[in-house]
């Protein structure tokens, strides 16, 4: 039987995602629990890999059990989240078709990048501190010029396996909270690794008045990561939201 | 020259507000960042005084300096917020009238209490969390029963040194910030030590059923402490706003 559960996480406590020999990671925690509980071995395989430090607001995962196991059962799922400590919380666990892949078939990820433009204890480690004088309007005018099918090898991490470097950008703009904090919501099909950091690094170097925001295409020209700004720090990152077709679920 | 200081800070780094011997206090820590700025001793004095974990959204004390030292200047607000760590920010500091009292002078005071229904890293220290299943409406039916003068001796912590226990209570509600978190909001002229944490800690009694709504005004009634609920963890509970008439400032 196959199963999607959501999740959130923090990403200050683990080495990213992806098992890793040892070291704690999130997938690793995961499945350590689920075989406790299962007893067998389970694979957790999730929508993307987020990468040491990055956080998740939601995160879908898929894996399989057997022997009759009701994995979406109220028990199990707290049996789970009694497992995995505080940094991790499994929302839900559903059903889904035997053939449904949390990677594969997500239609879209969304990510946030967290900003706070004056010193604030509660958003430590949760967002990152801009100067007040960042100029957002200019950011948005450059992020709106991101959008569509576009070859972001400027944003990627150099030296990645990724096939090819084409994303279809749906959504990238910066959005108030309140007098001191903003976030970037971003869309797309697909992500490179370090992508999300790398676009947020170099719209901080056009509201910096670095770069002006019709530069941000002569970066996507290129398709040099070298031309971009540098990536910005992890700890204010989350993966927002992950879609898919409502079909897989049944 | 007196000044009044705007702050914020979380609660679970120090010892509560006041100078304890041998304690980080947060009052210890300005008074010893002011003294290393002014080069004289510095004493602070805070609206209030938050308990061991209790985190201020907004703190308001006064401070007096000598030698014509410009306290308002932006490089003297820097040089403070570099000297008082990550988990206390200084936002404002404004000149006031010589007799303008932090404590004396606040004509309300304001407290929020932070519960999370679901698991949720993000929140952790930060929110309480609660069962789903706490009856909001039936808490706001009670707490709406505490608004207006009263003696909240039942809410207030034994052998305190308070002479009256009197308040004057003008809000007292549950708000839903999401799906899954609500926050506490309650407004007086004055509040006793333990109080907001023995109301809300009442509160959820009634949230569970175990008390009715109306039982609220017999446990006031009692005047007795044993007669309210347990007092709540300090973690979730921000010192939220507290308000000064306009002739205060110069």
């Amino acid at each position: 039987m196959r199963w999607f559960m959501t999740l959130a996480y923090r990403g200050a406590p683990y080495h990213g995602w992806q098992v890793q020999p040892g070291q704690e990671t999130v997938q690793g925690v995961l499945e350590d629990a689920l075989a406790t509980l299962t007893r067998h071995p389970v694979a957790v395989t999730g929508a993307g890999r987020t990468d040491a430090g990055v956080n998740a607001h939601t995160m879908v995962a898929h894996f399989d059990t057997d022997n009759g196991i009701d994995a979406s059962a109220p028990g199990f799922v707290r049996g789970l989240n009694s497992l995995i400590g505080y940094d991790i919380a499994v929302y839900s666990i559903v059903p889904v078709r035997p053939d449904a892949h949390a990677r594969f078939d997500a239609t879209e990820r969304s990510y946030r990048y967290y900003a706070t433009t004056r010193k604030n204890p509660f958003a430590r480690g949760l967002a990152r501190r801009c100067s007040p004088s960042l100029d957002f309007d200019a950011m948005n005018e450059a992020a709106r010029l991101l959008i569509g099918r576009r070859d972001f090898t400027s944003f990627a991490k150099l030296h990645s396996d990724a096939k090819t470097n084409i994303c279809d950008l749906r959504r990238a703009a910066w959005h108030r909270v309140d007098d001191d904090s903003w976030y970037f919501d971003i869309a797309a099909d697909r992500f490179l690794r370090n992508m999300v950091r790398a676009v947020v690094g170099t719209l901080v170097e056009v509201g910096r008045g670095k770069m002006s925001p019709g530069g941000i295409l002569e970066v996507l020209d290129k398709a040099d990561r070298c031309a971009a700004g540098t990536s910005m720090p992890a700890e204010a990152l989350y993966l927002w939201s992950v879609d898919y077709p409502g079909e897989i679920y049944i």
